[in-house]
């Protein structure tokens, strides 16, 4: 018997997900709070449904790609929310970056209702996945992993599994500090090459060379080398993300004082692009250490 | 006619590129503030000189690698330093890390005396460089650069030349600040995953796989996943290296908050070690950020 | 005729001011989630309600002090909370240290029911606090808070009206901005200098005549002195202050970086109090930062 | 007999310091590196030295307030300094802001003369200071500092005793780094209050009648009132104390984050006034958040 799968959630990451399940042979019936944006999956074969309880109640695995933790909650545990109309043995993938704290609030609400949950989200601002390819970081229980495999194997070029619920989300967090204050290093590293006298053409070059860079702060130097910042991974996003961040490691009492510094240039970078109607990559922050130092 | 060569400093750094010149069949003088540091060399054929003064005024090139600015003064400025012996025609490489400003007055004096130098810092702190790979950065004029260019050879697997007097130095400090912040980085991960419920063992093992994660930063991990930190680059020398960074940072009125941040746990690392009487690798602050979280 | 007034939660705050509302004279409704807490005060004549609902349906203005933003939504918000009682025309009069968001969520709520709010924390972590003498902060229509000043003068020795819904909030996070920043402003002092050489004793002393020091750092210099933290303003409550400082910032982008950076050394010692099962007051990251610096 | 006396230096601080001697009575004999600077002086009756040498050699007392490290050694260390001439039993007092490694250098080099050294700098950006009074921090052997306390109560409204050589020094960076953390929590209040919809105004008076506020910051709120910042104390002297304040924390690794924080803020400033061409009171740091957050 054939697996039936819904999809909740058609924005950026949603719609590309899904995009892939559809073009790997599997018929979808999808969901989004804006009715527009399941247009072009409809146009593709999938089945709407008027709301995520009608879609839970008809698939066997619900996936869902949604912008926060607000948005998860509408979706997962309203009275029209997947968790309403799921019966047990449905399985719920839920692929938004969002807390721990809300991961493991889905998890267990779930549990309740015999249904499994694996926090599943996406890795997504690294320079692969710009090419298209994506780390997943998987957290629930690992048989429902074993299960759900070949199709998180559709979605992404690798699935690394990480533990018990909240542990995708987890890891993801992790990953985006590292991601998001590295590129605030590669900012603060200009800014000092720069006024120290080196050209941004020579520091970029160099860079690039060196065992210091990783490949995603290396996807950046190009953006800086230039001073153009078309955005990949927007600077609200990542801010989006620094909040998650900033949120769960005061909630754990964990001191991140670099991760912290990084993101009040971050917040001043995103009140600066809110005042000026742009909207442009999270590398951008180089731009911006270079202003304050006095060398853009 | 053969070049002959000098080496000052023969500390760890320093023996290490006199015997690659010796090994590579150039006969040296070598002089050290402490008499001891210079007989392993000695034994395998290098002549001794009294002091600096009289190393340079009998070889056409000068290399030096010392600990700090002062030191750097004392072997090249005084008045039994290297200039007051040189002739002019005589090539100075000084491969110290020491501040660009002092890196400048080299120059400076030197010019006066017809001598020439390239700052020439090695960049020795990357996995590569524990398996005896070598990046130097090289500031000074060009066309001493290509003439030098094959003795530096000998001493690095790749040499990148970055601009004028001071350019090495500079570019060195830009290297070091993502090699520090790096680690820092690394450091609030490890604390947020693990307090965040994550096994160290696991996020070790995940973030080798990420393209978040540098090379530098990757020989590190094994030293978080096993909590044991062998120095390979000793807290104190990065400790020494961000006062380098942060002086020269005030010095050019940059803004570096997120290096400042890192700077400051190091600061505590280095007061916990010195009372300790331990000497641990830099990537000891994954330990220091855990015990701050209360995860150690 | 007379006004009749409930209180809503009785814990350190709210206690302490429903006292001096009887003290005054007044009859009090009261009510709490914990049954043991309205105790003290039904013995001094308050009448019991059994639930917020059933107290606001009784009173013409209800104050409340509670925990936290999850907190106030619960005693106001829902179904048995104090606006589904509250008829037109009563007052409520919130005292919490909640986030200004959460503060405009209740102004707006209550709107829609004719019910007008001022938010109207307390300052209470002053020296002067401790004496009895409070400063409270408010917001909202500015005839609400003229007819209400006389019943605030019962509580505070000053009233501040701040301006529109939300202002008496976010005053209040601006002064806790000043108090928790202030006594990590300390901390850092007293570790340069006592480890620079001079003695905690004379420190304290000095500092007490200096023009830098405010009166609210000034009454923590006889902890730093003896090396002892009796809470007064507990951590663990400053910390929940730096909380809702911090995610107010983020929301609006506002970049607070040293603030940012007072909030980890926060975390650290919040996470150090929970492990050690202890309760100092905020005052205790003096000796914080001394051991990070070795002279503690 | 009457005690002779020098002063070296007569800038900013060291002609106010002069002029209050010479209005006491004193006669003086002076020099200062600019022939210029000491006119004023010598038309009120003041002996000129041609050199800091010559000047020492005359008197009982010596004075120095010269500009940082490198003009301290100048007049006291070099050949020519007042050292060279002093002879035994002459007492320096040396009032200049520097490090406290310097001022250790100058006690060691003066004991092994039989000069007696007070470093006795004068904290001087208070309130008080500005309306004429000074508080001076003292160190060195106290019998030197009981002699000497007769002719420091002229210059100063206050004299503190501290400890040991070098302990002056020590103070006044503790102080600074009250004063400059303490307006960078200033700065950092206004931008979150003036978002979050407090107006710049109602923010100032409120702050004025708080306890969190201390003498020099309560001082600095009426140019964030007025967004107008007159030079009291100028950015670039606050962020030379800031220099001196993170060299020595460095020496002597102390963690100071939120100072490390502000100091960030301070060389942005720093780099713009400079690139501006302005010279603005230290506070205008407030206007530096504001802009960072969008307000100003």
């Amino acid at each position: 018997m054939k697996t039936t799968i819904g999809f909740i959630g058609q924005g950026a990451m949603g719609s590309r997900m899904a995009a892939r399940l559809v073009a790997a042979g599997h018929d979808l019936v999808v969901f989004d709070r804006l009715r527009e944006a399941t247009r072009p999956l409809e146009e593709r074969g999938a089945t709407l449904a008027v709301s995520a309880k009608q879609l839970a109640a008809g698939v066997d695995v619900v996936f869902s790609s949604v912008t926060d933790d607000a948005a998860l909650e509408q979706v997962m545990l309203r009275s029209d929310g997947a968790l309403a109309g799921a019966r047990p043995g449905t399985i719920v993938i839920d692929m938004s970056t969002v807390s721990p704290r809300m991961s493991r609030r889905l998890h267990e609400a779930a549990r309740a209702k015999g249904v499994a949950v694996l926090d599943a989200p996406v890795s997504g601002s690294t320079p692969q996945a710009e090419q298209g390819q994506l780390v997943i970081f998987v957290g629930g229980e690992e048989a429902v992993y074993q299960k759900c495999q070949p199709l998180l194997a559709v979605l992404g070029s690798k699935t690394l599994y990480m533990g018990p619920g909240g542990s995708g989300t987890t890891m993801k967090l992790c990953a985006n500090t590292l991601l998001g204050l590295g590129v605030q290093a590669l900012a603060e590293a200009f800014a000092l090459g720069e006024k120290g006298g080196l050209s941004r053409e020579r520091l970029a070059q160099v860079l690039s060379e060196t065992a210091v860079v990783s490949p995603s702060q290396k996807s950046k130097l190009e953006n800086a080398r230039k001073n153009e910042y078309p955005a990949a991974f927007p600077l609200r996003l990542m801010f989006k993300d620094f909040g998650l961040i900033a949120e769960t490691a005061m909630e754990l009492s964990v001191p991140m004082p670099a991760t912290a510094a990084a993101v009040q240039v971050a917040a001043a970078e995103h009140a600066r692009q809110l005042a000026a109607h742009t909207d442009e990559d999270f590398s951008v922050v180089v731009r911006a250490m270079e202003r304050l130092a006095g060398v853009a």
